[in-house]
């Protein structure tokens, strides 16, 4: 009897994360990664047009990083981070915080995106708590995108993903992003939500909103926003999971901004795509409200794997990386490639808008579909066919390779779409 | 000059869970571990009595568990489990159910035991709402402890974690745990909750309640109500994340039960402390109520590293370990000895009250403290000192040490908590 394959095998037990398993196709089964590439237990390849959720930028399998992995495991694998700390986490809390903005000095662990943003919403709240100054609104941009547990589900603005817990969120004014054109009437609104609510927290994706399709914002009107927020005593926190480490050109998108946030979260490139580590940053007066003679006063926050040795091992490796000359000569490149791209595409009549920053490219295509519709699954099936994996968000199609795709792997991608847009 | 030390550095950058940073001592840096031990950067060694907070059961450095990982990192490192599937997540969710009470049949992967509660509490609610049956509150026991995020933190009854956030928190009805002299009481407590509520599911930790100081309750008395809210149509999840994989003399703690959970959480021995991965698993009546045309029906939650190739590889190694000969009759001699120093131990003056279940024991001390008070930090540096790493909860000193302990390692356990006994 011939075994089963991967993809039959799957369909017994497992549940996946957003998959209506009714209507969906099989899971294909992946046996193999190494660089910009996957292969599936039939030997097809697939090129990663998005670098598996924007983590794996310095390629799958990188041998630096497997190895300080490696003897990270063989030295220490793991010890409680509450009365313990360990080389790992201190050097990548000292490296960190000399790439932060400079109004960042205290690093906080989480295991994911979430709950990066879930501490940075109780470290929020407690904060003006533990000045016994009760707030209870946090100001978000419609759209956003901060994660599935219910405070990051609170900030967000997707509703294929709230929708059903919509009674069990917490407090949300949302503003509109701020765009060249609207400034005026966006401060607006925002200085109506500050007067008439308590507000805690300003939660944003800054410059790029990546679960809403790539969606850009003004930079200047991003600052303009934080700085009234600031001067109303409402603390900013910059989700930057998905910018964060050089997607945008600059390590951090905060880094363009006047104004800096208050708090930064960041996750998924931390790591490289290898381990489920996150933090949570923030300037001295945040943390300076959390100390205390009151032991209540502190941060009772705590997941058991804080700051993992491995997870650590892994950024470091993948911050060694991050600005080494072989990958900002990538990125540079990925950069003016997209560019180069995205003005021959311009003016096609299937496109209604194409953008880029750094190496994010994304493409609205002149077409009409719901985001999870049989259009969008036609697209993701399009690319898959030809051997590249890009998901669609709704008729937005982006592309964000890992830094160390390599000329031909990124000019197929581009090939690809050239074909998707000529047959639509 | 000196290098400054791990212990020194730490204080610079680094924000600590459950840490007041402004009267905690200093961290301990650690530099290696094996074993049941730790290793601090000036070479004083620790025995790790709680296998860091129950993780690390098979060990720390465990050669087995170190070389699956590695090879998964060479092979596969990470795919995002959406539209993909991989060995590592097919063959452990086989294992999982062979091993998990009967009526589970899906696994739902998540990143830590906050998160897989997280899970379980919007499969509940989502339940009901795809049913058009809005349901908005949960039954849960007075001093539970589900981990930090805003819908686990609901859940969870111990003040010193959720206190700034109750007013964010989602509807809980709580319950006294059931003893032996109360069950009636608590199942008229129940019955008043369930006629005068719309509850979507009782959440509880079966049989031992962690955090809340390693209390047990009563499997008869449980059984009763996991009924009582079936027959009443309320999914039961069961917070197996400190109980499972064996802790407690079964696999699971709901082995023990007549009436099986609905839901099932699993974390932290899941992965033998290597890596951040949860699991939600649940019957297939619950699966069930997701399955539709209308693609919203379906769970869209998705954290980015989900059922994680390394973690999947860490947890297939570690269950491989959990039955096997060598790991039963450890597991086996510390149940015993466990009961032979509590038999030691059970008449001591400063002694409350003094109970084992499987590897986990704990000391009620006859001794006035708060949980996070100056007495509490005396026992915890008393045992420091003496080179064992416990972590009293309150007035509770516990130990659940890792399953490989080696004999003369427990005992010296004992000796130091005999001479604590001695000097209060």
């Amino acid at each position: 009897m011939k075994e089963k394959n991967l993809a039959d095998r799957d369909e017994k037990y497992l549940w996946h994360p957003l998959t209506q398993h009714k209507t969906a196709a099989s899971r294909i089964g992946i046996s193999k990664a190494e660089g910009a590439l996957f292969w599936d237990e039939e030997g097809n390849s697939y090129i990663d047009g998005i670098a598996s959720w924007y983590t794996a930028m310095y390629g799958h399998g990188n041998k630096r990083i497997i190895s300080a992995m490696t003897a990270q495991m063989e030295q220490l694998d793991f010890v409680i981070f509450s009365g313990f700390t360990h080389e790992p986490a201190v050097k990548l809390s000292e490296e960190l915080i000399h790439i932060l903005p400079d109004n960042q000095t205290k690093i906080f662990f989480n295991d994911n995106g979430s709950t990066a943003v879930e501490a940075a919403i109780k470290i929020a709240l407690q904060f003006y708590h533990n000045n016994n100054d009760e707030r209870d609104t946090l100001i978000a941009f419609e759209g956003g995108f901060h994660g599935d547990t219910f405070g990051a589900m609170s900030a967000s603005g997707i509703s294929s993903y709230n929708g059903p817990f919509e009674d069990f969120l917490l407090k949300v004014e949302r503003i509109p992003t701020p765009q060249e054109d609207n400034l005026d009437e966006v401060v607006a609104q925002l200085n109506a939500i500050i007067e008439n609510n308590k507000c805690a927290a300003f939660v944003f994706e800054p410059l790029v909103q990546g679960a809403a399709g790539m969606k850009f914002h003004s930079t200047k009107g991003l600052d303009a926003l934080i700085k009234k927020c600031q001067e109303a005593d409402i603390l900013c926190v910059a989700d930057e999971v998905m910018t964060g480490f050089g997607k945008t050109g600059k390590n951090f998108a905060s880094d363009y901004l006047e104004n800096k946030p208050d708090i930064i979260c960041l996750s998924k490139a931390l790591t490289a795509g290898m381990f489920p580590l996150s933090i949570t940053s923030c300037s001295q007066k945040v943390y300076d409200a959390f100390l205390s003679d009151d032991v209540s006063k502190g941060f009772f926050h705590s997941h058991t794997y804080s700051a993992h040795p491995l997870g650590c091992a892994a950024a470091l490796a993948g911050l060694q990386l991050l600005n080494s000359d072989e990958i900002i000569e990538r990125r540079r490149y990925i950069a003016l490639a997209h560019k180069t791209f995205k003005n021959k595409i311009e003016n096609h009549p299937k496109v209604k808008e194409v953008r880029s920053k750094g190496v994010i490219l994304a493409i609205d295509l002149q077409v009409e579909m719901e985001r999870y519709g049989n259009l969008r699954n036609q697209l993701y099936n399009f690319f898959l066919e030809r051997g590249v994996m890009l998901r669609p968000l709704g008729s937005t199609v982006y592309v964000l390779p890992p830094y160390v795709i390599k000329d031909e792997e990124l000019q197929k991608i581009y090939n690809v779409i050239g074909e998707l847009l000529e047959s639509l």
